[in-house]
């Protein structure tokens, strides 16, 4: 896709300063743009790669005055970070509504509902009682089961596996090797030392707006429903297990994990590689660093939490300050004794 | 699937108390069920819930006595819990039997045994030299490589990808996204400070009643195999290296990782987010706690580790005790110090 | 596939001792090889199972003398190990050139550019503009976006799923389940609590001789690249975020996971379990053990770091020595006080 840097400066409703004409075709950053591409310079310490950018256009502030020579064209706006982004979205628009139609082959079972505007790639499979809402887009290889309700403008990646039941909202992105609603992790000891599975009957209900990376899985409840509400953005290889339930615009980093029946709350930050214990409950705005483990419910709304077992952020640091002198807090020790 | 209140009762051979032709589709916990759904209470802390469930059936214990009306019909049983449990595993299997037969496109190759009932899906791709027992389930866009085996009842979902030389035993379920037999992370330093690729040669081999959870990887050995005995059941996003091996009967929970060449005892249970190091050896019976991580081998039978260098569980708890209250520790110590 | 020992050991340049015509048809450890295997003994401390062995060829140093009565075939070699590395090599590249042409159904967008000697798998995807080199494997499943170019070479197996823009070098290989390319997670907070999200227009560039192991994720950049350097070895499970660079042959081991736009230098080894916070940098010949979470950057070529908040290694083995008698440590603290 090409434009001209008139056709960009339209868009922004920005001043050129140089050659309109120029093509371009990619969005860069200042510092490693190539020609035929826009960037954008908004933080003052940035300046100097303004001289030096291989770029065909800069978009900058409408006062911005250059102290050296400038080989690229400039695009005028009163706010070029905001502007810049405009033209991410804007770009994203566009080569994002590129997918339409379907490819042959693919499978759809008998009874299914399907939107105006719909994508189906090759190779994706549709199972029996499904809908699909308008402008959904199904790449190749997704595998949505039966009985599976999936809401206008989602965005199902390929690869992506959605077992039977499952029922999600409008505009949700789901990237590839994600897999919702598989059996929860449920399983009866016997007495002689086996274990006998616990069917896993429920399903999972996703709200709008709800983004899951690459290979996260979130299981199915054993009854009832794991539920994300809208909202929710999650990271690549993330566990979501059975029964567990995640408040609205919370947003959990890569790794992490969250056993069964726990419940997390609203506008919540979880960090990578933490693991949340089962049958738990975290409180509205809650913060859990890096790595730390919580094997007790945080209900106390904006608590920020680190360390395993988990500690007040603020304190776990104090004592890690003395674990990092412990040797030398222990020969004081020793020569305390020695002096008694 | 619809069946009336009076052919669950049939089942389980309990007495109805109420409309026996009211039909139910669906099973739900006592708290959230709703109208057509059937329910059951056995702890009497939920009683209260009878009171107001939405279900339109309650299994309850035969000599219940309600002391408020209740809208739901009843129906009375010996043990509420075991009726219900057998009522989800007769739910289970009828659903699962639903798929059978061939669905087209899908791809097989020549000189492939394929059993009685079995359910290929659309996409899903049989390699050469392989067999397939009886009622085994291929779900679309399941990859079985070359020369696999696959006994009876085994339930492989969508997007599983098994790699050549496979053998897997009965009534085994691998769920989405689960890798069996992908190269292990065997590589030989150069002098140039490259690597050089060690052939991964060797495959893997489940035992019977295998579970294995979504997007859960298992490396083929270098030469010989990884083992993974009858019983085990491993969670989702799990890492098992080239030429582990796991005893019977032994569950570990999602995310934890066990590197090359370890031995895993029996009935051992391994939390989530657990690191073993490779080729050490655990015994039977031995519990991990979650995010430990073990550099040594556990040789004692029923041992409880936890924390980082693992220790003995009791002690790890003792001194984390401490830990946390290092700061005043070591005010106390400058103290002491000011005071001699 | 089947070969005499005469044959192998032409190979090898060695000689029989033994019967040569003896038909071998696969390869394996001297403690658990079967008849029908050729084996190796290079380290003197394995020798008894030689005499034991089942193996119908054993590869032996020229000077090797039993002691005992040996029933498999000797091959004499001037250094076993080489030799056997050597068959292992060899057994490789014959299974592995198996794979050739077009299985179908397949698909493939108009203007692709495939090269010589291919294999597109059945179910395999390929978008338009994309470009295959020489003797590239695409296995069933696996999905290339649009406007990719794969090197000569490549080995891409079942399901693994390609972005669209993505560059990969020559000889790389990717396990089942990768996902390369997928969305960066990046989102704006908003003044209402939600987040809205960047659009991620970058890619992945991936260098030659790259290996990724099995459901491992490589996020496209917000803007510019996510970059892999010639050599680098990922395992299993890992996450590599947005903008992340990985220096030549560094090798990463499994459920590590490196956040945004850090930079990973040569020749680094990153054991498993690991987390990297983002927009930190590492130098060259860096070591970092298991389950370390590193929070600042490392610039000192060859440290070697440990534990969370990272430590030098020594240092924290040292803390944690103490940390392990904390309870006693505090018990004399005790003590200390009272005599006062």
């Amino acid at each position: 896709m090409e434009f001209t840097i008139s056709q960009i400066a339209a868009i922004l409703r920005g001043e050129i300063e140089g050659n309109g004409q120029e093509k371009v075709k990619s969005i860069g950053k200042i510092e490693d743009a190539q020609r035929g591409s826009v960037t954008f310079l908004s933080n003052p310490k940035y300046e100097n790669y303004i001289y030096s950018t291989q770029a065909s256009a800069v978009i900058v502030h409408r006062d911005f005055v250059a102290t050296k020579p400038v080989q690229a064209t400039l695009i005028r706006v009163a706010d070029p970070y905001t502007s810049f982004t405009r033209l991410l979205e804007e770009y994203d628009k566009i080569t994002s509504y590129i997918k339409v139609g379907v490819e042959e082959p693919s499978y759809i079972a008998v009874g299914t509902a399907v939107g105006q505007n719909v994508y189906r790639g090759a190779f994706s499979y549709i199972g029996a009682n499904t809908t699909l809402g308008n402008n959904v887009k199904v790449y190749p290889h997704a595998y949505i089961g039966d009985n599976v309700a999936i809401g206008d403008n989602c965005i199902i990646y390929s690869g992506v596996k959605i077992y039977a039941n499952t029922v999600m909202g409008q505009n949700c992105i789901l990237h590839s090797g994600v897999v919702i609603g598989s059996d929860g992790f449920g399983f009866a000891p016997q007495a002689d030392g086996t274990y006998k599975k616990i069917p896993q009957l429920g399903n999972v209900i996703l709200g709008d707006h709800v983004e899951i990376g690459a290979n996260t899985v979130v299981d199915c409840a054993t009854m009832g429903s794991t539920k994300i509400d809208s909202g929710v953005k999650l990271d690549n290889l993330i566990q979501i297990a059975h029964n567990v339930q995640i408040g609205s615009n919370t947003v959990i980093a890569s790794q992490t994990g969250i056993s069964g029946s726990t419940k997390v709350g609203k506008n919540c930050v979880i960090a990578g590689q933490v693991g949340l214990v089962g049958h738990i409950e975290i409180g509205d705005r809650v913060t859990l660093a890096a790595k730390t483990g919580l094997a007790k419910s945080v209900k106390k709304e904006g608590a920020v939490k680190f360390g395993y077992p988990a500690m007040d952020h603020k304190d776990y640091l104090k004592c890690h300050a003395v674990f990092r002198n412990l040797p030398e807090l222990r020969d004081r020790l020793n020569e305390l004794e020695k002096k008694y």
